[in-house]
């Protein structure tokens, strides 16, 4: 099921990491249907969609108070309490720095400060699907409260009865999120991007999505929008090597593998003992799950690699930037220092990618594709932006004016220059500070 | 030449707020053209771009080391010192923070910490044209600098006379790039992005551009790898009271018209004699400028606009989002705390924004277009990426597991659960910590 490659040439290591390329040439154009429609018919067009792709006919997208504040009386108390704490630990996680940096005075007279300042609002898009991810709304919906965002709205297809998942509607409410439309797919992040008559324009678009969604994202990131991530299929690397438990292990791969059929599993290891039992220990494991047709599909694209050494293990994942980098090896923490790119790493044995997908604090919007060597993960700070500012005192300009006209003269604007010289002048005239 | 606006209703002001929108329909399937040539033909696509739209034949794009060794002897004294002093400020304004955040326990026995790692491979592209651009190589190669990116690249066009402009060369050694290539255009932008014979692949794009420029950045952001903002024309807003030096004010709007045709220009004023006073210097400066021509097209698309107060002038300007925002006014200081969205601010009289476009230390890449809603300016930070780790102890795990096993299987993922069911089971039959 899954194919090993046998100690590759490191000039082959690049081909390995390559990920499957979606065309989305055609998806492109119906994209850009889709916002135009939006654009031009507002919520007629978001009934029109979600009849077409939902079956579903919809008088108010707006989730309605009473729903919203009931959520969770047909949860068990056991599932609230872990949403809670999953909820503190990510809080405790996600905290922010300083809003205003200290003035720094980088010429005599020349006040130079940055302030960060939540974005105003941000639209959160929350996958219906074959699973309800309320996990993401923690994600996404806390570190915008941490951030201040004034105005958080979420979008979310409601599921067959009609209904927003109620664990979803749970979690919204106990992450202070007040505004929830029942929308989905390319529709939902149009109307966000874009506005309606019930749907605020929002500045930032946030969450998960299937190739729609990602691809709405991406268009509106063209000229609507800001948005999170460059989302694509998730995926896993494994380094272990023969201390690791091949039933941990294989439990590791499964549980990436059962996201989608087009996620991707990687296991590096040092130990052809390991992936033996691995590989044993997989087949097993597959079959008790109820996703295994899934989970099944995606290891036909994913590999076993040996390599020679641990080092090499870590420059092959250096090389992928995986989304999840699992270390189940004795040096786990040694060999963790050398990670360069990754988005979130599970350092020893007792640390699963379930861990940092739920409930250890971390986030789980990763950088995906190869993306993690230049993206980082969601975080507080991605719900804010940072201002900056300058303050010259009459001396300040005095003493840096000389070099600002040097330097615009000899890049030939003109007008830049006299923006100082005539100040200059004027104070010259004063004999200010002269 | 510049329109005025008496008071309009807060209703119409979205309306003042829109950017002039570039239909960029057949640029982008140029551009998919220019990108499918250097995926193809590496090099030689380069070579026929280059001389079909530079008429200009090359052997190797790599500017040779004694070329970029010697760089400064035909340049003043003068304006390398003015060089040298603003890369001090700048130096000076964008400090690192600390590159490993304290390790967070969230849950007793899980550990989460945060460590900032240098993106590696980082590409800057400085545009030709008009103005040679070297004080762009200033902020985007320092900040590279300072974050430890391991590889640096530069492509900028070559001048008239076949060489790279001597200016950039200099501000490119003083900044510590040791490789440049004398190409320009979208189809620097692609071998950056893809990768030729010559021109290593990076992971991350910075730089201006023209509009093919700025097409093959949001290209390559889709599936090569990240870019630094979406770039449009530059633009400043200036709330000027009747405190203000209506000399001033025009050198500040021409300081911007004078960038390109395109380049958008707003004064907010509470005061008509001051709006009076600034047109008639307008009219005065414009006529010595070299490039007055691009500085009168970019004023026939700007207007001043009249408001009652300067707390309407500053909720304006955060509705516009401008680039560059400078506070003329009496009481700038207090109205600067008011700033939600701008890129960069320049508080009081003596503060123009040439000031901060050449020395004052901050960074002058900024968002365009009202993307300073949710974007920030260029910093250190962008050439970093931060990356999540966690260990679990196996206390730990067994703390959390019951929280993760619930929430899987309540968002119907099994296998997420089974990762940790595996792992409590061997720590329960070894009595592991029970």
């Amino acid at each position: 099921m899954l194919k090993t490659i046998y100690y590759p040439d490191p000039l082959n290591w690049a081909e390995l990491c390559k990920r499957p390329q979606l065309d989305t040439t055609n998806l492109d154009t119906m994209i850009a249907g889709i916002f135009e429609q939006v654009k031009q018919k507002g919520d007629i067009a978001l009934k029109e969609f979600t009849l077409k792709y939902e079956k579903r006919e919809v008088e108010n997208f707006l989730v309605d108070k009473d729903q919203l504040e009931s959520a969770g009386r047909n949860l068990s108390t056991e599932l609230k309490k872990a949403i809670e704490i999953a909820a503190e630990n990510i809080l405790k996680f996600h905290t922010i720095e300083n809003l205003q940096d200290p003035v720094i005075e980088t010429m005599s007279g020349v006040f130079c400060w940055k302030r960060k300042i939540p974005i105003e609002r941000v639209g959160i898009y929350i996958p219906g699907g074959t699973a309800p991810l309320f996990s993401t709304v923690l994600m996404l919906a806390l570190p915008a409260k941490l951030a201040g965002c004034s105005e958080v709205i979420l979008c979310t297809p409601a599921e067959k009865n009609g209904k927003v998942n109620e664990a979803v509607l749970f979690t919204a409410k106990l992450a202070g999120v007040k505004t929830i439309y029942s929308v989905g797919g390319a529709q939902a992040v149009a109307a966000m991007a874009i506005g309606t008559e019930t749907i605020p324009k929002v500045q930032k678009i946030f969450g998960p999505g299937n190739q729609y969604v990602t691809a709405a994202k991406q268009f509106a990131a063209r000229s609507y929008c800001a948005i999170d991530l460059p989302a694509g299929p998730s995926e896993v690397l494994v380094i272990a090597d023969e201390s690791a438990d091949p039933g941990f292990v294989a439990a590791d791969l499964l549980s990436q593998a059962e996201h989608g059929t087009d996620s991707q599993v990687i296991l590096i290891s040092t130990s052809e003992i390991l992936v033996k039992e691995v590989k044993k220990s997989l087949v097993q494991q597959l079959f008790t799950l109820p996703r295994k047709t899934i989970a099944q599909e995606a290891l036909q694209n994913s590999h076993v690699i040996l390599l020679k050494s641990l080092e090499d293990a870590m420059r092959f994942s250096n090389l992928y930037c995986p989304e999840h980098l699992i270390i189940a090896t004795q040096n786990a923490d040694d060999l963790s220092k050398k990670v360069i790119n990754a988005g979130s790493v599970f350092v020893g044995h007792y640390s699963p990618e379930s861990a940092g997908d739920y409930a250890s604090g971390t986030n789980h919007t990763l950088p995906t594709s190869g993306f993690a060597a230049s993206y980082s993960a969601v975080s507080n700070e991605s719900f804010l932006k940072i201002i900056s500012f300058q303050k010259l005192t009459p001396d300040g300009l005095l003493g840096i004016g000389k070099t600002i006209e040097l330097m615009a003269e000899a890049e030939k604007l003109e007008a830049h220059k006299e923006a100082v010289s005539i100040r200059m002048k004027k104070l010259s005239s004063k004999n200010y500070g002269l």
